[in-house]
């Protein structure tokens, strides 16, 4: 394979958060990385000029050197053709918008757009745990859960929805989710999922638990940090809370490997920062719910890139052989 | 895309029957097809001596027309690269056996195989309800349980065993599957699992209900087509049975698409020749568990072949492209 050359500037539109990098695609380098707040209510332009500002910030750091293009990780289903955002959940005055056409004219360069997981597993693939193997299954568990499939060096992307991973089923006529349906896998093992679990729980529990200490006896306090630092203090509620989130992430991942077979599995996102939590919990979860005939070659890996994977990944949407 | 060429000697190694036949790619016509039992208890070799009979009927009709190489459709697991049988669930004899390289010494052709899944979807894919469509989720629901995956005009393997939807978890801590898993659709909604959970219940059905009577009251009488027909009658306990087993197969086929939003999704297998009551029971539910964003461009049709979709895709085995 042709390694991948040049500088990208890359983008990271969350729903709290908008990062901006250059990436060095040949050395894996990341440089001049920048955040600021998502601003959430200013419409699609508030978030423009945020994005300016950011650009500003970084191409001043950068110092004139050459940039090839610009690549962006939006969290939120896009076109397939990476043209149009569909829909930001997070931020409003995002629908339909040409994201790519706007910066384009306005950096006149051009621009390369991805949903988040489809970036972070690409980017993942390429530089980190998912070492540019045949294919990956890349499951993003962060506020909320998507996925990424890289099949033969490309982003698999079906009629462009493909890896709707936080939508399986996991309980019939289960609790309710952002998208229609009841029961999807999002609604229970996502951080906020199993942050809003504990929160309905929270009123039973005991003053001395560690979750209650943890958040000072105020449930709008509670975060999935805390909850897995309840965890490790031995809170048992939060505990069995936990569990019960990996059963069930562990039985949509074991029915995706049935379907997939894929050389690889990745959990990346924010949970992936609790790794030995999710590995002991997840594990005997994994083995009851894979086919002993897959489990035999079944790999699974947690991502290595600390949350730097989807700006690695829209850094290589530059390069139309991983498009 | 080149129009596929030629003539193909195909067969169908079933867990029941053994079929062959002479495909011609270019036509999409099958002739001198025939059929033998599957001896189940004398070996490969019983089982090869059947392949020879059957042959020589076939090659005998063909009247000496060249035939360009050999396709096989095999009802197991094989390895990945097409050369070796892992297992056969129902006839002995089986493990490991390189039917292939014995078939191309025997006849002095190329030989190709693959398992029957895989060649139902390629054939479906090419010459039938798959219209040669960019990415298709073929369910093939007969005695058991499987399903094909075909990307870009190829069969998607992955590591080899990829589209075992036959084992998708339905119920936690389930039904007792012959992979050693418990709750596997399979063991709910394929032939043998509808008509093995209709016994069970058969003692508590009524004298007088449909299934009864087509039974002559003789359980080991069950077939899934006396159920289906049973429903047709008014069999109360076999439209809730059959209504059932399509719920379970909706919510993995819904959980499947989530996964590969493929352009199209085809059932096929035996299942398929009771589409007017498939259809009625599964719709509901597809509606139910597949998340509305991905509903609007959902395409389910049924297979259109009969059941020679894995003959045709046996020889269409022979064409490198579409391996």
């Amino acid at each position: 394979m042709n390694k991948p050359q040049g500088k990208v500037l890359t983008f990271d539109f969350g729903g709290t958060k908008l990062a901006g990098a250059i990436v060095n695609k040949a050395t894996g380098e990341i440089n001049h990385y920048r955040r600021k707040q998502t601003p959430k209510s200013m419409g699609s332009q508030g978030s423009l000029d945020v994005i300016y500002a950011l650009s500003d910030e970084i191409l001043k750091l950068n110092n004139g050197n050459e940039i090839q293009a610009i690549g962006i990780s939006f969290g939120g289903p896009i076109t397939r053709d990476g043209q149009m955002i569909i829909k930001s959940q997070h931020v409003e005055g995002w629908d339909y918008f040409p994201l790519p056409e706007v910066l384009s004219k306005h950096f006149g360069l051009p621009v390369y757009m991805e949903n988040d997981a489809n970036a972070a597993a690409l980017g993942e693939w390429f530089y980190g745990a998912g070492e540019q193997c045949e294919s990956l299954f890349y499951a993003q568990v962060s506020t909320g859960i998507g996925s990424g499939i890289i099949i033969n060096g490309k982003i698999y992307r079906g009629m462009g929805l493909a890896g709707e991973f936080g939508h399986l089923t996991i309980e019939d006529d289960g609790l309710e989710c952002a998208c229609g349906k009841l029961g999807c896998l999002e609604s229970y093992s996502s951080g906020w999922g199993i942050a809003s679990r504990a929160r309905k729980i929270y009123p039973q529990m005991a003053e001395e638990s560690p979750l209650r200490q943890l958040t000072l006896g105020r449930p709008e306090n509670i975060t999935t940090e805390l909850i897995f630092e309840a965890y490790r203090q031995g809170d048992e509620k939060m505990r069995a809370l936990v569990r019960s989130a990996m059963a069930s992430l562990a039985r949509c991942l074991a029915d995706t490997v049935c379907i997939l077979d894929p050389e690889r599995v990745v959990i990346g996102g924010g949970i992936a920062k609790s790794k030995e939590i999710i590995e002991a919990e997840i594990m005997p979860y994994l083995e009851k719910y894979i086919p002993k005939f897959i489990r035999s070659h079944f790999d699974l890996r947690f991502s290595v890139m600390g949350g730097q994977e989807t700006l690695f990944g829209a850094a290589l949407l530059s390069e139309e052989k991983f498009r």
